[in-house]
């Protein structure tokens, strides 16, 4: 029972739900812009600040060997490259 | 000049650099919803996804001490939750 216990009183399950939250929270994007065919709502300006973020995240958690980083942003890139490739795909006039 | 190259050579520069990108790439998404009045193609679940893990991540820095994740994490919150309220007060009907 202690075990478990101290399972959950465990500092680092903040950070493990933090990283899946802030990462799987981009799902939702990309599901709405496939269905609604477009994102002239979502920002470009973001979207192209943030994967340049999180491609420096990438690097970084490259050099300190960590793997929850590397991991959790490799997935963020994807979901949010792919919210660009739609967003632009989808939009007839690119609004910033 | 040594200690130039070093600076920019550093592994905690491209951490850094990765913070202020992830966390200032919301401001364009804020000024566009206060703009355009409206940002139905921003999906809400995601919103408030993102708002509970950067919570979570708050929690996580203030547990580890970290003042790094707690600052980037406290600014994007604050620009998240006035993005959230933005697109709610601007929504006829909700989209999630």
């Amino acid at each position: 029972m202690n075990s478990f216990v101290n399972f959950f009183m465990n500092v680092d399950i903040f950070g493990y739900f933090a990283a899946i939250l802030t990462t799987a929270a981009f799902l939702p994007q990309l599901i709405k812009t496939l269905k609604t065919k477009k994102a002239d709502d979502v920002s470009l300006t973001t979207l192209i600040m943030f994967i340049i973020g999180v491609l420096s995240w990438i690097i970084y958690g490259y050099k300190i060997s960590s793997l929850p980083i590397l991991i959790a942003n490799l997935i963020t890139l994807i979901l949010n490259l792919m919210i660009l490739i739609s967003k632009v795909y989808f939009s007839k006039n690119l609004n910033v």
